[in-house]
């Protein structure tokens, strides 16, 4: 029995409904699929959507804290790792996840797409278009393009396979 | 539905089989009692052992490696964290845990103890007397001693009451 | 007697000759305004050449190294910070930074900038545009652009005063 | 020109008059014998001290400190390595330093002692007995114990040569 694999969404802290609304759904389809949520835990944006979306379908929720407290965390989790480690929490969040999902956010998910292009983990971006960053490792075919919740699960499973 | 509380398991890399003994029946008492096992993650000595333990039992086994790829690691865990952090690894370690269980080791378990005693969170020392580092925290009522894997389980369920 | 300001040049390990030469005229001014240099440490594109720029005129040069090994550095340094938090080592290049100036470079130079970003921090562009992760953070004034050393070299004094 | 070596001084937040003393000297030393002081940089116990001692003497100080903000200091620092790292930072305090002096203190320094046995690092103790954790290392000839400042200085030096 290997361990399981864990599929990082990462985005915003502060989205619009229509992001929030998408995580959720790409954390339901994640747990229907029986992999493993990774997010950055905080009960904020994306991390707070998705994990909902997954745990509503019953599926094992990771957080991967910036604090030292476990239960300063979303509480739709199941394992709260705390790491004190601030920003450096990130490149937990990113080694941790055998392929990457990207949501819209702002200079903390753009320091999550700089750090999945450089350690070349497979990155599904969706619905947005981080720029130059990603070029290079989209032409090396570690890099997807999705509109919706469940194209980014199609991606995902791509990648997987 | 409220996260699930983890049980940090440490101790060394190398042990007698003895202690790999200890740790593996420590392992099986954690996932019998439905509590989470963290360890270091690696495939040697108190890590293993204790993950063995815990998926023998049916338990669900988080391990953070201290390097960058989660397949490198003990094949008995469900979830990989990698953090590519060395010996910062263990910051996470302990501030993940509930209840910090030290079985015996050499520096890194030392660094692990010392960390548990800075930052508060109840330790078990199962089998070993670390020295005067926890003299402080045992008169304050966080720290525990165990002679068998059993009476550390006891002391831990304590603690989480 | 306070601490001494640190001037962060950040940049790509593998770069032009142009840029590498911006990169050491940029070390050189830094020097002569008798700043501290900060740098990456490793003995490669933007942060060897910074670094060599800063030393020959006389300045102090620091090198915060992703690994473990002091020696394991540009030779054109003085003090070397060694970290093995591999790529959790650019939080501390960029906190510890008064002002950072960003080269060309790939997606560790990206990573850094989101950092400043996130962290507010002054940055300054010299020669490239990292796109649309430093547009809020140019709203507030946190951002400056220059096409040269010497022009960077006035925003840095600019966000010092 | 190769770069400086640098010597740790690690130590308690808060301790007596007479260590405070000790530290201070050493710091002087350091300083006299034109090395590079270290310190966790933090305006309190050993650290403060060390640093204070050093600038007295003209030495450069370096401070790597927990937090995010290099102002959050000991005035006595020349060179202030913010990580926002927590006890994490501590690995960089030893992995920076080619010699390491650990004087009297609480699990803070239980954890960098622990951190320069498993790290290899020579350690020099002044004024205390870490106990059992330096076994091993001190039979391989990496730990050398003082008594005063004066004499740990001279450990110091044995382990440059």
């Amino acid at each position: 029995m290997p361990r399981r694999k864990i599929i990082g969404v990462m985005g915003g802290g502060s989205v619009s409904d229509e992001v929030a609304g998408m995580a959720e759904e790409l954390g339901r389809l994640i747990a229907e699929a029986n992999l493993v949520l990774l997010t950055g835990g905080r009960p904020a944006g994306v991390m707070d959507a998705a994990s909902r979306g997954a745990r509503s379908a019953g599926g094992l929720v990771v957080g991967v804290l910036p604090g030292a407290d476990p239960d300063d965390s979303t509480e739709h989790l199941d394992i709260a790792i705390a790491t004190n480690l601030a920003d450096a929490r990130n490149l937990v969040n990113i080694l941790s996840s055998d392929v990457v999902v990207a949501c819209p956010g702002a200079a903390g998910t753009m320091n999550e797409v700089a750090l999945a292009v450089k350690n070349e983990r497979p990155l599904v971006l969706l619905g947005w278009d981080p720029g130059p960053v990603v070029a290079e490792a989209e032409r090396a075919g570690r890099v997807a393009r999705a509109a919706t919740a469940r194209e980014a699960m199609e991606k995902v499973q791509t990648f997987l396979r």
